[in-house]
């Protein structure tokens, strides 16, 4: 049965313990949290320490109610933070590609834009695009070394947990330098959480079934199932397993649906873009992206969950305000 | 003043020590390699040592020949690989692209894809256009947290070293995907060394004047000096403290110059190219790079060096056969 485990950075504790500063993680006990007893600090750590969750789950130590407590990150940085390029249906129309064609690929983000589920998402002064992307976190729980075999039978091995993350885009800097690694690592640049959700293999098996749903001020801009999703976590991971070593505590973002604020321009426009110098070609698209009202403004709040329809699994939801620098 | 610091898997050692199977450390004098005495086993514990490899070069100790030692990488994994993309003058004509509007741009290779000077460069079964980019390696020596001030005064406090790189590139891999993180990043495909070569302030004033050259089987592919260069490393470095925190004994690559074995096609085949779906623009790309015999083949010998003119400054010369899998 799945676990919900969290991480806090403060909240009411038991006056018997001295918690000066340090973060600590509870598992979840309906809307409830147990203190979970373990020395660990990463998720690593904790991911080596599971019997001590489940541990949380049965005591008879007093709960806490969450809202009370200062969530951060499930994920700690440092870890490698992996992320899957177009790999939606959806996604891949409104990008202007083809699904039937689009590559399996991967791109870096850096694990310093990991950031609370209730942070605030910070614009840099130099980005004027500030786009979203809810997306499935597959949190690692064995090693994947470079050479390993992925099959069927084995890719659930390698996966802990699950959790939301939100993949945050400068659009105005990711086009432009081709390469995403930047425009997706500033910090702030991916929310995690709140809740790293332990599966057992049974319940990976229903993968399809969770709903992931993204609104900016409470409207709806992204709601899709995974059976929309191109490549699955098990292709994912064998694609990896050629150039990538994984760890207990990466993450693996496997990509968004349909919904962003950026759209590609029409293909006839497009074809006319190829003719222009790659300069004049940006300026003329993010001329007309000002008109685009989704991108994101100061003081939007983005509220992200993922779930199964029965409840069964359920990551919780993300909510964070944009702040411009 | 200059120092050379390698690192060896093996060779011959004083018949006191029980060195079995460890990696260790050496200063080069002139030819010949003095032990550096230091408990160090990554690239960061060396640096956070530098006394040990001062004490070395003065020592009476017995010297080896280098041409004995088992060289490795002088820079130890895990650390961080970034690299940047299309960096020099001659390289974005060659790619087809404007030197006068192409953006600072940074991807990650893995660290996994690090090998030792001397090593086999394996083609992976599935790639067919093995391309080489000679590379001048910044190895980090100050940590650089994100929001760090880069200037012109400090730029160089931040750098401990260089070394040699080739950035090795599965072309077909590379460009359909359009995100270089997995083409760049099988093992092998990041040599490094022979020598990481400490440098003083002075030093990395005269980095202009450092000469890349790469030569295939004795042919000179690519020759330059780095006055070609766009993007300085304090462009870089500043660049990056907005999103990628770096700390000791991390590698940032700094582009390569024109003379790989991939050229973009001439403007009008690129603008016909640009109305053709992706799928069908990248097999008519490949099969005429059928024709282009400069992508590596099996048994093929690089031989790469980066020095000043005067030798004031001279990273070695690094040598890696070619083989497919």
């Amino acid at each position: 049965m799945s676990i919900s485990v969290l991480r806090t950075a403060g909240g009411p504790s038991r006056s018997s313990e001295a918690e000066s500063g340090g973060a600590w993680w509870v598992a979840l006990d309906e809307h409830r949290a147990v203190r979970v007893e373990t020395p660990a600090t990463s998720t690593a750590d904790l991911l080596a320490d599971v019997a001590a969750v489940h541990a949380a789950r049965t005591s008879a130590d007093e709960s806490r109610p969450i809202a009370e407590l200062a969530l951060v990150s499930p994920v700690t940085a440092p870890c490698r933070v992996v992320a899957q390029m177009t790999n939606f249906v959806s996604h891949v129309r409104d990008s202007g590609m083809d699904p039937a064609t689009v590559p399996l690929t991967f791109f870096r983000k850096t694990s310093g834009s990991i950031s609370g589920p209730y942070d605030e998402i910070v614009r840099p002064g130099h980005v004027r695009f500030l786009d979203y992307e809810i997306e499935l976190g597959l949190v690692i729980g064995r090693p994947l070394p470079v050479g390993t075999r992925v099959t069927e039978a084995s890719w659930k091995d390698h996966i802990a947990g699950l959790v939301i993350t939100n993949d945050v885009s400068a659009r105005d800097v990711q086009l432009p330098k081709t390469q995403f690694y930047e425009a997706k690592s500033y910090p702030t640049f991916t929310p995690v959480g709140p809740a790293l959700v332990l599966l057992d293999a049974d319940e990976l098996d229903r993968l399809a079934d969770l709903r992931l749903v993204l609104k900016v001020n409470g409207e709806v801009r992204q709601n899709s199932d995974l059976t929309d999703m191109i490549y699955t976590p098990l292709q994912a991971l064998r694609e990896l397993s050629r150039f990538q070593a994984l760890a207990p505590g990466d993450l693996v973002l496997t990509g968004t649906p349909g919904g962003t604020a950026l759209k590609a321009p029409p293909k006839p426009v497009e074809i006319i873009a190829a003719l222009l110098p790659p300069a004049v070609k940006w300026r003329t698209f993010f001329n007309s992206q000002q008109r685009n009202e989704k991108y994101l403004h100061d003081g939007d709040v983005l509220e992200l969950s993922i779930r199964t329809a029965d409840g069964a699994i359920d990551l919780g939801t993300q909510q964070n305000k944009v702040r411009f620098a």
